[in-house]
Order: structure tokens, then C-alpha cells, then sequence
């Protein structure tokens, strides 16, 4: 079989085998349950880089204690609209799921409302929580720190993570709107990527050397060097996304460690994140926001496309085509990584990828 | 004298001649000091594009009946945490200064508060508006659309404005950070400029011919055609501005005109803004925050710079040095825009850039 060799896994056998690997770890079943509908809707969704490959991850920081496995979420503060909370190293997507609860009801209350978490673990993709919050008809955004991987703009010691931003909307006949990026142009697993694969250029824009030179030499391109997106633009918005989401937040930041974690700097495992909503009832209505950001979308659909585009798209659209189709088919796995996964799922006794043989 | 040649003109007589021309034209004195401060800041710290050049595009509207020489503000909705004006085409700087004092008080009252306001005209440099929230001690976010003269990415038909973003951040010892940019790569008048200086080419990623195809023939690159900042992702911000302040706002947005002017798409002058700001009394502290943020400037300022970078910055820092600079010397202004400056100022009786001869 060859290297590339997918295999097409049922969302259903997806979820019970996170699920299962989970709770065999000491998370109980109901956060195993959000952690697992996270990376799910990830790999549905087609971002496969937040997908149920994590998971082998998330065994490791479990095992090492990294990630604990009961998320015990402490309320610092609470303001009405803004909430500040503590997740204690517990599951970033358990942290995420009570932190939009919290969001939709407050901002349901106050028009606007601000939840912010310290020490929260790895989130998964964002968007699948701005998107859970739009949903409910409210318009959110999400940012998000981490280890310190990336320099600023112009400079070559890595202070920052990729720092992903989130938004959704509300729609009525489309697909609900989703944005979900990292800050940097890509993320680093993408150049490794290039380099397993032995390509000899990678496109301009994504990487430095370790010198801070820009450069499109696979070989010389450091992944501690990534470039933001958008060149000192991209690097405002996740300077933006560091203060929001660690300082803010009172979570780590740049290379100021608050944590409880003795895990630091670039192995840093403790996130901050800092969700915002609006609820459009204070301002041109929920029905009419629908209504008006489906118009929106007619008019950029139906635009006239530039000479070689097929399509003109808004965000999520994508997304959501290939979330129906997988739920169909399946989602496409490579094979190695379905061998990985149902040899952990095996040790542990819990529920396998592909079905068992009797 | 050179074409190129500039005089030095005292920040105080700019205001002057500002405050002077609007009240000439009928503006309430209040108001016209609002406007030529918020011109003179721009100017003061570099922003040039958003300086007291824009008075004559001011005083053509006002005169046109295009912008109200009167601001009268309407409250539509007031829900404490949130609140929505209609500024019935008066002027943005008069409409953003009181939505950003509705905007200290109300996050000061309740943590997060956001402002949206329908039917403002220009507001010229947001960061001027955010930087005075900051200053206040709080984290500030804006947004504003406008005009169709941007399409979407991947395509040719001008639907959204260069929808610009800004954000400001409290800090200690170091400048308040302000971050200020169009979403789009550059302003159009960048490549007008071009144009007009007959530079043979333009740098990558600021414009598509008119066919949509990303071109660096100045003389082929459409104004209409305008590149995101780092393509997609710049886009899909854009998109956030479009309906945070379009929409959200009931304000006019893509091809929907929600307003009471006459002048619509590519000449449409009414635009909708957004403030939303975050009290860290309710997170980390306001003292606090300032600390850290300046601890992650040190951080950044003091980091290795890549080779060849003079140094590195966080946005809004060149900015307070240059403002401080004109504050002394006063702000370089074109000889020829003080000629123009000046013939209206004495047409109306109001006080010129340069001393009058006596």
C-alpha cells in the first residue's frame, strides 16, 4: 500500500474511538464526548491539520501529565458581560465548550459579552466554536496564544505563536460565515511538510531563514521562522491576538510565563484564549442580519470572477460543502495514521477506526 | 519652486485653518475643533493620507449637500452594554467622538461595550479615535466600510470599500500601541501616485488589472482592482469589517443601500463604523495590563532583528516619535496643497496656513 493511501472512516467510528482513548485516560465521558465532536467537526470541515490526528497528541500530554485529564474551570471574575475564567490546564476544547455556553447566554443578556480563559490547553480549530456560537444568531470572534514559535516582524527570536482569529456569522440560506487563520502566512508543519517531501522551493511568503532572511529555499526555510501573513500587517493583528488572548487573559505571553505548567517557551502547552459576541437584536436584528449577510453573499457569488477563477467564495463555504460530502463518505484518513490511532485505540481497549475483525 | 517642495506649518495654525473653514461652512464651532483635531493627529503622526489634505474633499461635500454641517445624532437602540446611533450623514469625526465617549462609558459601566453607528460620513484615521480610548485604559477595536470600489478576491466587481481596521492597547512606559490598516494592500491613491509619477512598475500584491489578473504594470493596475492584504485571509477580514459595520450597523454595505443620500455605490458617501472596547478591570487589571504590554514590548524591542532590519517595532511606535518630532518642527505640507489650502481658507474669511502678510 502505498505511503499516500487514505482510508474512509465513518464520523461515527471517529467519535467512539476519541471517545473511548479519552475516558480510558481518566476524562470523563462528557468532555470526552466535546473533545472528540471538536476534532470531528475539524476533519469534516476539511481542516485536517486540527483534525483526530491531534489525538495522539493529546495521549502523550496526558500520559506526562501536560494536559489534565479532569478540566476543573474556576470563575476568577464575573462581571455580567465579561467572565474570566481559569481552566488549570484541563482540555482546551472542554474549556472552549463551557466558555461559549457561558458567551451566548451573557451576550443573549448584555447585547455584547467577553469570556476570557487562562491556562487552557490546545483549543483544536477555533472555528468550530465561533461557528457553534453563530449558530445560536450571534456574531463571535475568537483569538487564541500559545508556545513562542514565531518572531515578531523584521526579527528572528520567536516570541509568539502562530496566534489564530476566528470569527462567524450568522446566515440564513447559506452556510453559516467561518474565518478561521493563523496570523502566519502558514503554519510550520506545512514547511516540514516540504521538506519530508523533498521539494526544493516553497512559495514566497511563508518562511525566513534562521537569519530573518526571507527566502524560498525549502532547505534553508526555518520553522522558527515563519513569516506572518501579510508582512507587518499580519503582525499587528497577532500582536493584537497576544494581548487579547494571554495578556488580557492573564495567561502566558511572549516569553512571560503565569502558569501553573513547567512545561515553557516553545513547549509551552498552556493557552490563552478570549471569545467576543454580539447579539444583532441591539442593533439591525437577528432576522434581518441573516437576511442581509445572505444578500451580501448573492452579490460577491454571483460577482464576475477574474480571468482563471471558477469561483467566488466566502469563508466556511468550502468548508461546509465538504462537511456534507464526508458525512456521506466518510473522512479520508491516511492509512499510517489509522494504523497509529487503532494501536493506541487497541492498548487502551476502546473502539477502533476500522471496524474489528471476528 | 520644486513641485516636491513642502513648508513647515505649526500643528495650531492647521487647526485654525480647519476650525475656521468648517465653521464658515456652518458647522457648530464644537464640532469643526472635533474634525481639526482629528485631521491634525493624522497628520501629526504621519498619516498623511488622512490629514488636512482631506478638507477640501470636506468642503466640496459640505457644500454639495453631500455631508451635514450639523452632526445630529440619534440614539436607535440603547441597551447599556450596547448602543446604536444613526448619524444622518453629519460628519464621522463628530459621529466617532461621541460614539467613543458613549463607548469608555459604557464599557467602564459593564466590562465590554460596543457602539455601532449607521450612516456617518468620513471619519478619516480610525487609530486617532482608538488611541483615545486607549488612553482612557482600555483595550478598543473599530471598523468602518464604505464605498464599492474593492472586489472581492478572486474577483473584478467592486463590492466593499478598503474596510479598515484598527485597534489600540493601553501601555505603561512605551507609546500606546495603535494599529491602523486598510484590509485591502494599499490604498488606491498609492497606485495613482504611481501612475502619476510614471513608475513602470508596482510592487506585487497591491493590484489586479482590470481582468482581475495580479499584475506590476502600473500603467495596466486598476484602481478598481485592489489586492487583499496576504489574499484570502485579508479578504475574509475585510469581509468581518463589511458586516460588523455595514451591516451590523443598518448601515449601507455591498450593493444594499440603506441610506437617505443620493450619491450610492463607487460615489456612495455614507459609511458605517463599530467600536467595541474591553475594560481589563474585569480581566487582568488595568495597571497590570500595562505592565505586561510593556513587558511584551521589551521583549519585542530588545529581540535579535533579523539581517539587515534597523529595528524592530510594535505598530504605533514610529508614529509617537513622529508626533512628538511635529509637534516641535511642525508638519511638512506640500507647497502646492497650501496654496490650495490657503485660496479657501480666504475665500471664507478663515485664518490661513501661512502667516498673512500684514
Amino acid at each position: 500500500m502505498a505511503d499516500d493511501a487514505v482510508e474512509l472512516i465513518p464520523a461515527e467510528r471517529m467519535l467512539a474511538c476519541i471517545e473511548g482513548v479519552l475516558v480510558a485516560l481518566g476524562v470523563p465521558a462528557a468532555d470526552a464526548a466535546v473533545v472528540a465532536e471538536a476534532l470531528v467537526e475539524a476533519d469534516l470541515t476539511g481542516v485536517d491539520s486540527h483534525g483526530i490526528h491531534l489525538l495522539t497528541m493529546y495521549v502523550e500530554r496526558l500520559r506526562g501529565g501536560q494536559i489534565r485529564p479532569v478540566t476543573d474551570i474556576t470563575v476568577i471574575d464575573d462581571s455580567g458581560a465579561t467572565v474570566w475564567l481559569d481552566a488549570h490546564l484541563g482540555l482546551g476544547q472542554v474549556a472552549a465548550r463551557r466558555a461559549t455556553e457561558v458567551l451566548v447566554d451573557r451576550a443573549t443578556d448584555h447585547g455584547v459579552a467577553t469570556v476570557a480563559v487562562r491556562e487552557a490547553t490546545h483549543l483544536g480549530a477555533l472555528g468550530v466554536h465561533t461557528r457553534r456560537v453563530a449558530e445560536q444568531g450571534l456574531v463571535c470572534l475568537c483569538v487564541q496564544n500559545g508556545p513562542t514559535v514565531v518572531p515578531p516582524h523584521g526579527g528572528v527570536t520567536p516570541l509568539f505563536s502562530t496566534n489564530p482569529l476566528s470569527y462567524a456569522v450568522p446566515t440564513g440560506r447559506h452556510p453559516t460565515i467561518v474565518y478561521d487563520i493563523a496570523t502566519t502566512a502558514v503554519a510550520g508543519n506545512k514547511i516540514l511538510l516540504a521538506q519530508r517531501r523533498g521539494d526544493p522551493t516553497i512559495p514566497e511568503g511563508w518562511a525566513n531563514d534562521e537569519k530573518g532572511r526571507p527566502t524560498t529555499d525549502t532547505r534553508a526555510a526555518s520553522v522558527w521562522s515563519l513569516q506572518w501573513f501579510g508582512g507587518h500587517k499580519g503582525y499587528g493583528l497577532g500582536l493584537f491576538v497576544e494581548i487579547l488572548a494571554g495578556v488580557l487573559a492573564g495567561s502566558s505571553f511572549g516569553r512571560t510565563e503565569h502558569t501553573d505548567s513547567d512545561v515553557h517557551g516553545r513547549g509551552r502547552v498552556a493557552k490563552g484564549f478570549t471569545f467576543v459576541a454580539l447579539d444583532p437584536d441591539r442593533f439591525v436584528g437577528r432576522a434581518e442580519l441573516r437576511d442581509r449577510v445572505d444578500a451580501l453573499i448573492d452579490d460577491i457569488v454571483g460577482s464576475d470572477p477574474a480571468e482563471g477563477v471558477e469561483r467566488i467564495v466566502v469563508p466556511g463555504m468550502f468548508e461546509a460543502e465538504r462537511r456534507a460530502a464526508r458525512l456521506v463518505d466518510g473522512v479520508p484518513l491516511p492509512t499510517p495514521l489509522v494504523d497509529d490511532l487503532d494501536g493506541v485505540a487497541a492498548a487502551l481497549g476502546a473502539p477502533t477506526l476500522r471496524p474489528e475483525e471476528t
